[in-house]
């Protein structure tokens, strides 16, 4: 969340700039500003709403220059408005600042700062980075951003010109992320790697408590404190085109359907052909993974969701008993790790500041650090013991859905490694589930052939305010990742429920009319499932069933409608019955006028606590 | 859910049966019925809606008899309607059921009895009952009821009266509590104790499996083989005054004043003049508790919520890690339970059937079950290896207060056991927490002495239909309760969330004017809420700040209004924090007109899944 950019060279900085903002958007859309270093000396532009808008500024009066810094923004403190947008000045404007993260302490510095005589003119926590480094500034800008930012509590990637040394440009990570572009006479900061994507594929990734100075001919790594560092550069092999909508209308409708591509290819290679399962990179031997004790899941929203899938997989192949828990609660609660826990981070962007924060508590308690992520030198993927990459590709739209279903299919790969590493299930039990996964592809394009009834029942829908999900054990967690993304990009109220705890409370907001989607794919519990339905009906709730096409027929019998999936085995049913649910709320969303990939107060990858 | 009640002696048989389903009204007020034997035979009067309305059709045409049995329904199987209440009888109207419970395979039955040439005029899942005892009847009720049930698969208490047998009723009981009274002359059925407590407190409990023949002089108790058993008779010594309304305009605020009470009431006996706390309800060892790996915390609803509070506590007082779940769920995934497992379940009534469920499984499995229950004599309290009664006292609204807090207090005194027991903390840190539980009482009534602008709150987020409720750690918890007390008698949709993970997706739903309530009494995790606070105001979000005296300052400058609670330790909180969340509650119903004390759809024990 919050996008950074960077530029100084001999081109155009301003074009650079907002090419580089196009690409981070996905991270924020509240506000987006660019400060550049031209011939009237350091200006800044910078607009409420989305990039467009500093786009039509910038069209009236561009800004010249060969240097400058960009920002997109997702408002933490202060609401989206021009004077909150970044960057941000000092009070005599030669001094600019790009901010993502929060300022812990910002309120204590604000008050010295007012005392002191500073005037502030937005809400944010980020101006008072501004006014420190114009306090510290006695002829060196490195020196100046060092001293500042000795006085900071709490996340920060920063980005620092001033125009006083318009030769320079100060970048700084403290748990918030930043890359460092390499061109030929020409460098770039990024909050990520496609910001920069069009003009170099070498990158430097900062770490925590490092900083950057830029200038077009040179690029110094050191310390926060000053240190000279070297660094290994990273060569980046992604194609940029791979990151196009080629022909979809939503980035989120393209991500549904590489579904079965993102599964083949997260698949590929770890599964022989003799259906046993191979996965060299988790770093644990045999006799290493049988003295494990318990697993701990940690993860954010979607990815939370896809650890609870992986919870009755791990807890069913391994029999290795499995807590998950959201990171931003897990991180302060002291959890109970041993060196005999697996802890398993999960993180589509890998860089989730709650998640990365659970990892390194993980990690300083003994316990070794599974990641699954979807970017390869991401902070989280650096940081872990073993890695397991999800192969879902780039995913833009800010509501996760192959980066979540390509979790499921990593969640079945190492459960079917465990049962088989450990022997906790007969080898026939896991040849049977594996070729029921190499199944999963063709059974999701299937799906996708068979939309037109979701689109209707989304279109129905899509006048409601309220909205439940009921489901049992597999179902209920594919009901509460069904139930985010409805509220992620069409703004019905929905909440997902197990089945059988909607009536200890919740069954009274069912009233005529309401809208209730039931997955019931676990045949052996099918029937009390129908139970729950039934009392849901009786209170006047219309029932959309979802089952697989064997039992259908019976569940079709206490519902309202019903959508039959492919059959598979019981635990692999998420990775189908998501992609139902995935369409619905794609076409909820449209048929309400929302921007199905940008959804309102949202951003792609949380990179704030 | 679902109430039944019985009567068969001298006097008049309509009074008595209206009377006790006045008491079990809490069960459930869809429909209500009774079948009676009168000069013109069986006569079935019944009515769609609260008992009020069969009372005034009675009143136009009583029935006189000495012998029938009456139901107050919770509606499963088939809308509120007259065809839909109980009791249900065959097509020649010589035999009248009711039932409470669930029969999963009646559809099957009812397709059956269909094609043999059978009518239903119901929708229910009870009617295929009253047909199946009319086909097996062949001159003996007894062997025609248990021909009958031999066909069910599910849960049912019942009650059966015959035109043919006047003389005699029969009550059955299979995982859906039922009791017996002894009077002189007469004797009654029941769901539970407070319908015929006006008339006998000496009772026979049914298990599982069994049924009792009732004649005016004499009860016969066997298993539904027909074996004869024997059963200890039970003396109750509740006062039947104790469940009035002492001049409270409803039983929740009653219940609510009446925690100062709870709480102590839960703690004598239980904490020594030393700050130490004995528990010898706990049938453990030391020895034992040293080898506990794992607790498991069972529950549904509000008591799930006070588990998730138990979770924090036993984790931080005795390092023993805690999984809470819903026993809906539980039951059915199969659960990695070992001897060195510590189930403890949680139910206020002791008969939820979920959690009666849960229970047998971990028995099963060889666990030691604690039961934390309000009710002695309970299914709950009876099969459990250690029974922790709270001492609440009756607790009639159906949304619960006292019976939750007072679970809170069962697992702080349990929590501080354990430490002292484990030496798993200083003993003056048990102490110390000990002496502050003994504060809370006077604590509660600070706060129930300083509700109006509790009340004021409440009416000004009464025309809202979202509104969210955040926290981190114990603070989340309480949230969770605090969201479940408002959506259960106020019918607002207010959903509960991680202070952290608000921004993971949820935050699409807020909007300009969206309440939200913060808690925020923990002060180490303060500064990490504020930012999240912030997140929401950014966004238009309108915020009621609960938090500690301390903080009430610092929480005050993030938020649009503030409530102090008393300052207590870190670990206590949610013993009082949850007193404002009730009370907002409270007032938030009323001043929707609701009917507090009987939200629609629910009832009070839940005995169905």
């Amino acid at each position: 969340m919050c996008g950074i950019v960077g530029y100084i060279g001999k081109r155009d900085a301003q074009s650079i700039l907002v090419e580089g903002l196009k690409k981070l958007e996905y991270r924020g859309y509240d506000s987006a500003g660019i400060a550049m270093y031209t011939e009237a000396g350091l200006q800044v532009k910078k607009a409420k709403g989305r990039l467009a808008v500093l786009e039509s500024h910038l069209d009236g009066a561009p800004l010249v220059g060969t240097v400058g810094i960009g920002h997109t923004r997702w408002a933490t403190h202060g609401k989206p408005s021009d004077e909150n947008s970044h960057p941000h000045t000092d009070m005599t404007m030669k001094f600019s600042v790009v901010h993502n993260g929060i300022i812990e302490n910002y309120t204590d510095l604000k008050e010295e700062l007012i005392a002191s005589g500073v005037t502030f003119v937005s809400e944010t926590d980020t101006e008072v980075i501004s006014h420190l480094v114009a306090r510290e500034y006695d002829g060196d800008i490195v020196r100046a951003v060092q001293k500042a930012i000795t006085h900071l509590r709490g996340a920060y990637a920063l980005g620092v010109l001033t125009e006083f040394e318009p030769d320079r440009l100060v970048a700084v990570r403290n748990a918030s992320p930043l890359i460092i572009g390499i061109g030929e006479g020409e460098h770039f900061i990024g909050s990520d790697i496609p910001a920069i994507l069009e003009h170099t594929r070498n990158v430097f990734i900062l770490n925590d408590g490092e900083m950057a100075v830029l200038t077009k001919d040179t690029v110094e790594l050191m310390t926060i404190e000053g240190n000279f560092i070297s660094r290994e550069m990273i060569h980046v092999d992604w194609d940029a085109v791979t990151a196009e909508k080629a022909g979809f209308d939503h980035f989120m409708l393209k991500e549904i359907y590489e579904q079965p591509k993102a599964y083949r290819d997260t698949m590929r290679g770890r599964v022989d052909s003799d259906l046993t399962v191979s996965l060299p990179e988790l770093k644990l031997s045999p006799a290493e993974l049988a003295n494990i004790r318990k697993v701990h899941i940690v993860a954010c929203g979607t990815a939370y969701h896809a650890g609870l899938v992986g919870k009755t997989v791990i807890e069913t192949s391994a029999r290795i008993p499995v807590e998950v828990e959201v990171a931003s609660e897990y991180r302060y609660r002291c959890p109970l790790i041993t060196p005999e826990t697996l802890v398993i981070v999960v993180s589509q962007s890998g860089e989730t500041a709650d998640t990365l924060a659970a990892l390194r508590e993980a990690k300083a308690n003994g316990a070794h650090v599974l990641a699954i992520t979807n970017v390869v030198g991401s902070s989280v993927a650096r940081e872990a013991d073993s890695v397991m990459l999800t192969m879902a590709g780039p995913e833009i739209a800010v509501a996760s859905t192959k980066a979540y279903s390509s979790q499921l299919i990593a969640f079945f790969l190492l459960g079917m490694y465990l049962a088989q590493t450990l022997s906790t299930q007969e080898t026939a039990w896991v040849r049977g589930i594996v070729a029921a996964m190499l199944a999963l592809p063709e059974q999701v394009e299937q799906i996708l052939d068979n939309t037109d009834a979701l689109r209707e029942y989304a279109e129905s829908i899509a006048v409601h305010e309220h909205l439940f999900f009921i489901g049992r054990g597999v179902d209920y967690a594919v009901a509460q990742e069904g139930s985010l993304k409805l509220k992620e990009i069409s703004y019905i109220h929905s909440e997902a429920y197990a089945a059988g705890e909607l009536k200890h409370g919740t069954l009274a907001l069912i009233e005529d009319g309401i809208p209730v989607i039931a997955l019931a794919t676990q045949n052996a519990l099918l029937e009390k499932t129908v139970s729950n339905i039934k009392e849901v009906k009786a209170r006047g709730g219309v029932i959309f069933g979802i089952s697989d096409v064997n039992e259908a027929t019976a569940l079709g019998k206490a519902v309202d409608e019903v959508y039959a999936i492919p059959a598979t085995h019981p635990l692999l049913t998420p990775a189908l019955s998501v992609v139902p649910l995935q369409m619905i709320s794609y076409y909820a969303s449209l048929a309400r006028g929302n921007d199905v990939d940008k959804p309102r107060n949202l951003a792609k990858s949380v990179t704030v606590e």
